[in-house]
This record gives C-alpha cells, structure tokens and sequence, in this order.
C-alpha cells in the first residue's frame, strides 16, 4: 500500500543512508522501530540550511525540507524492515533551525506529517512534538526523528 | 484514583484537544501511549507566552503553564483510552522557551511532574529530560510532551 | 560483558543519582527503559559549563562531556536493573548548548554513541538525535537521554 502510493505520488524512497560509524539509522525494539534524527538530505546534498522565519527561509520550503526528511526516514527504516513491515507511524519529533520570534514550527512540521498520512491513510496519524532549536547538525533548517510501528 | 485526585485537587481535566487534520492528540503502541507535545492551553487561550527567565516570565508562572500542559496531556491520553487506563506515567519532555542565560529549565518542568505526583502517587514517578529552546509554536512559553503506560 | 568492558577502558559507573523528589533516574516500561535527561556531573560538579562552538567551549571537551553523560546514564538504568540487564542501547537523544552558527553537534554527540559502542559492542550500536539548544539545567555544556532495552 504505502509502495503504491509511493508510486502515485511520484516519490521514491531514497537509497538507504549509509550506517555511519557510531551510530545507525533505525533500531527496532518489539514492535517499534527507533529511527535516528533525519536531515533534508537528497542526493547528498542539504535542501536547506540556515534558520526558518522572517529574514530566514520560507515555511514552504522548510515544509519540503521536512518531506524530505520523513522520505529519508522510511529509507531508514528499511535497514530494519521492508517498507511493507511498516504498519503505523507512531511519533514525530520536528526540530526547526528558527530565526527569533518565529513561532510557526507546527505549520513547518505539517510538511513531514501531511506525506505521513498521504502515504499511510489512518496508519499515518501520529503524536507529534514540533520545536525551534538555535543550532542544527551542519547548519540543517529542520532535522526530523520518527518512532514507526513495525512487525515484530 | 485519578478522578478521586483531581477532584481533592480542584482540578478537571479539559475536553480533549479536536484532533487536527495532520495529526493527533495521541497513539498508543502496546501498553505506550505517545501523546503528542502540549501547549499551555486553557480553554482556548495560552496561558503563558513569550521567553522565561531574566526579563522574561517568572519561574512561577512558567510552573503553572507546565501544570497546565500535563493536565492537557491527559485529556489527550483519554482520546485513547479512559483515564482508569492510565496505568503510570514513563517519560516527560519538557521544553522552555528560554531568554539567553536562563539555566533553570528543571525547576519550570517541577511544574508537570509535581502534578503527576500529586495525581499518581508512586506511579506518576517518571524520567524526565528538560532543555531551553529559542522558540515554540505560537510563541507558548513551555510545551510538554508526555508518555505514559496504559492497559494494553 | 560491559563491566569487563568498563574495566578494560578504566572507567567506572558512577554511585546511582539520588532520586529527586520530582522524578526518578529511570523507568522500565516491558523491556524499554527510559533513563531521565543526563548532564556531565562528576564526583557532584559540572565537568562543563557554557556553549559548545566558536568562542565556547571544544569540540572536544564537549565530547569528554558527552561521554560522562553516557556513564550517568548507566548509573541513572542501575536504580532499576542490574549492569548486566541492560541487554542494547537503543536511542540517544542529544542536546548541546550552542554558540549561534555551530553546526557540529553530531560530533558532539560521538562522545556518548563512541562509549557506547565501546561497553556493548554491536548491542551498543543505537538511534540518535542530536540538536543544538540555547539553554540548559544549571548551564550545562550539554544533556543527553538515553533508551535501553533491558531484561523484561
């Protein structure tokens, strides 16, 4: 299901990040799945960087940026399991990079809920925690950690 | 025993957040309930907003929004189950909007453990991690994020 | 195994954290154990204080920091099961206290997933989050939370 609407809206799960030394994309544990903090990391390359809100980036393109993220955290997730042992997304936790005063990391987090339920239908409603934080991994606007439902 | 508390407290849990598009209040996995990051939000309006500490808000106000907070995350823990189904409480996140200097994030979330406490008793013993942040969804000065263990 | 380890490396699990009134070292929930939000206390003292960046403290000494943290974490699983219970790390979250403009704080996090690597070898291999903040509990340099998966 979530490989067909993959398809439909013109998206591909990206190769998998590769493990790094000290620590790996996603851990499971029963039936949960712990995936490591994601960047908007495509191809390499940073989507965005530097801070959200006025004078920053736009809450469009951080909302991509958290796309992004979440694509790349169902990449993770596949070091674990297949795509198709993945039954629910069950937390989000959306870090915004934020100039001061900006106050709109929700609408910023939507960009990586909203591909959550296009992607899973009901499967994809998840509890969600969206903050501003003043420093990010190499400058990064938005870094995403996800906790999925899996098959044991 | 729960009731009973808030009753002896004066205190009543809120009607439960309406489920936003994006996501919802909480999900539970197993026996975890994962209920997304609260806001001091009182019958529609925040509480508190704005940076806590030097030329900010008060500890002691902060304290109140946090109280604030875990009561909201019960409300959103009984869109999953009843509140007699809340068995303890495992883990609080608490987040502070923070003006620069202010080191005593600990003390603001004493605001949302003291409530579990006092609701709880030795069940409402949790872990706890509390950091200051530069900014939050509508300026609110606290979020919380809270997961507890209920009937499976 | 991770007390061989811990030998072998000289280190030693620092005396159990006192149970404040408020919270607890650590919960188990099944086989997860959640262990409260760390700071880099040794012997009663903050090892660092201060941002972590340009004008703030090393990379390094942050690291020796971070590393402390994963130690107390160890002590903070102690207060619920013995050493040899705790089976896998499984997440860190990680919070460094930034300078405006760092953007190392997964090198900063290596201090705790290294050691963690260390004691449990292939088990000590986890899911992690590193973000920067602007304030932390008593001005600590950094904090880190730490998931285990222990013995039922």
């Amino acid at each position: 299901m979530v490989e067909k609407r993959l398809r439909e809206l013109g998206l591909e799960i990206p190769p998998a990040p590769k493990p790094v030394a000290v620590y790996v994309p996603a851990v499971q544990s029963g039936r949960i799945l712990f995936v490591s903090g994601q960047l908007p990391l495509k191809e390499g390359r940073l989507l965005l960087t530097g801070p959200v809100g006025n004078g920053g980036a736009s809450v469009q393109d951080a909302q991509a940026a958290m796309r992004q993220c979440f694509l790349n955290a169902l990449a993770a997730a596949t070091t674990c399991v297949p795509v198709s042992g993945i039954l629910r997304v069950l937390r989000l936790g959306a870090f915004v990079l934020s100039t001061p005063g900006f106050s709109e990391q929700h609408l910023v987090a939507n960009g990586a809920s909203d591909l959550a339920l296009e992607l899973f239908g009901d499967s994809g409603k998840h509890a969600r925690a969206a903050v501003g934080v003043s420093a990010l991994p190499l400058n990064a606007a938005v870094e995403l950690e996800v906790a999925f439902e899996v098959t044991a």
